[in-house]
């Protein structure tokens, strides 16, 4: 206990903005977007900007945030320690797709509190090289470097170039995660923290995948997380850069268990190839799935995706056919909210069920 | 939290003897005998009978619980309001393969405090029919109802002949469970929860899946859960009716999201044919599962298994050939204890994370 309330402050004191317990936003691609960091991050959270479909877009992206934020500052960002140097919000990249010479020069220029590593092509290996240059770029910039799997932590452990987080992702994760080899959250954060203790490695863990709401989350916190992001939870807030179309299939669909599956066929009709082979998206289903299980053929499938994206929100829906990337927690997604009142309701909620006093000896 | 506090009492009630929060050991196949859940009762949760190998077994079994029992009484058995009439023990069935009139039968005549049913052949119909028959055959046996899915909690929603307990598996447990449409508990419990909530039906849930340690329980209470079943946890237990190769194997191996899989390879190579689609178990891979996915034919390695069968404790391990049922927390199972010092631990870690003084208001 006294090890996690370490962990927890270790967490959460480089962002002294923030509340604990400590709820994030996690990156998403292109969703994931200014407004919805900032108001993550001025609701006492911490929001990340996601990559951008080139690396080159983040700069956009950071520049506006930090527009955002000179314009309307968050309370308590200027006592940080680096109050001056740092943004009050991170940034996500997939390494085998971002660019790292783009991704250093704009960390250097907006000094994020955190950058976010996923998905390298090379393992950690990969993760190591852009910890390093990030933290050449930026020493101030936490890194944060997302696992799937008990092997990705005893990667961790054995590397030098360790991250100052871990952000442990369940199999029941939207977008892309693990593709064979995933975990549900409940079995696998504690044995990647038995591996952690056992090694006497003290890295703060952040959960993921397939929470919503202030259950998944306390639940996540009771595992032994010290911070908690959310993803799909956040597609249904004001603030998200998301089609009208996307937004209405994440509040419709329920049953993550039948509704949502992980493919790479959505990927391929976007035209995206080149995910490194251990990780594929969850998705909503929708009738590119079902006409590619029932063997029609990729070419005219290919044809019919791109004839729906024409036709603006008509592409998402259950008649729809592009990528709707979500988690199976989609069930507990009913409602578009501000981001920050997500952020309130979830923290307000797991400080109810351990208790105001209780709660920081977790 | 009033309506949590509210099904906890209402689970826990028929079995006066059990302490808050209400542990339970999942009665697993021939495993789960009379020595284990007589101890787990005695340590004041609840212990079930797994299946037998034909249902005629539980008949043997139930004798045994009971000459235990009565040869050392379990405090606060007597206490209940059916105190001389029911065994403090629960007994579980899986209703494609057991035979209803023994079970009633058995039922009628031992009078277990709990029934937990699963893998009916024709869904919500068999467990209505199943329900109907055990409560005739003895009114104060309460009816467990094992579910994997969001849509077998709104069949029984929609059913008349409802259970006093749902017990919700989440996609990482041991033994069977859903084949194709299983999710995380971390998502699942709190959808299903959700389910009853919407048509006002106040069932108490029991989360089961994953969950090997007072983590785990913790996670699933904040989830909702009124009470938390675990198996795989119950096989390193003196009290297993386990071999001993079975058991060491249990404790030697880890990452479960890579050395467990679901397959009913192990059950072909057994003999045991036919059960429901919907269903398949998780096991920890040995050579039977790597030779077949190499493209050994069936015939082939069903001779190795029969030969590696003979050979007894060497049957399991990595280069063993039969089947090694267990879940996906496997890597949290690292020790051999008596099954009511489980029980114990896990429910003090669970006080301990919510508060005494909190826990009841969950």
């Amino acid at each position: 206990m006294a090890q996690l309330l370490h962990l927890a402050k270790k967490l959460s004191s480089p962002y002294p903005w923030t509340s604990s317990p400590l709820i994030i936003s996690a990156p998403m691609r292109v969703m994931s977007g200014p407004a919805l960091a900032v108001a993550v991050s001025r609701a006492g959270g911490l929001g990340f900007v996601g990559p951008g479909l080139k690396t080159q877009n983040i700069i956009k992206d950071l520049e506006e945030a930090s527009n955002l934020i000179q314009k309307s500052p968050i309370l308590g960002a200027q006592r940080a320690p680096s109050s001056s140097q740092t943004l009050p919000v991170g940034i996500g990249f997939q390494l085998w797709a971002d660019d790292i010479d783009t991704a250093s020069s704009a960390i250097k220029r907006f000094k994020p509190c955190a950058a976010w590593l996923f998905a390298p092509r090379n393992g950690q290996k990969d993760i190591d090289t852009w910890s390093r240059r990030l933290r050449e770029a930026s020493p101030k910039t936490s890194i944060w470097v997302q696992i799937g799997t008990v092997a990705e932590a005893w990667s961790i452990v054995e590397s030098s170039e360790k991250p100052d987080v871990i952000v442990v992702q369940g199999a029941e994760a939207g977008g892309h995660g693990r593709a064979h080899d995933g975990m549900g959250l409940i079995s696998l954060l504690p044995e990647i923290a038995d591996v952690l203790a056992a090694k006497d490695v003290h890295i703060p863990l952040v959960a993921a995948g397939g929470i919503a709401d202030g259950r998944g989350a306390a639940a996540a916190f009771a595992l032994g997380a010290s911070g908690v992001a959310m993803g799909t939870r956040f597609l249904a807030t004001d603030e998200a850069r998301i089609a009208h179309g996307y937004q209405a299939e994440i509040l419709r669909a329920s049953e993550g268990g039948t509704s949502t599956t992980r493919t790479q066929l959505y990927n391929h009709l976007r035209g995206t190839f080149g995910w490194p082979e251990e990780y594929s998206p969850r998705t909503i289903i929708n009738r590119s799935f079902v006409e590619f299980q029932a063997g029609r053929s990729f070419g005219e499938l290919k044809v019919a995706h791109d004839e729906a994206v024409k036709k603006g929100d008509e592409a998402w829906g259950p008649e729809g056919r592009t990528a709707t990337y979500a988690g199976a927690a989609i069930g507990l997604v009913k409602e578009v909210k501000p981001a920050g009142e997500v952020v309130r309701d979830v923290r307000g909620f797991v400080e109810g069920i351990f208790g105001e006093g209780r709660r920081m000896k977790l």
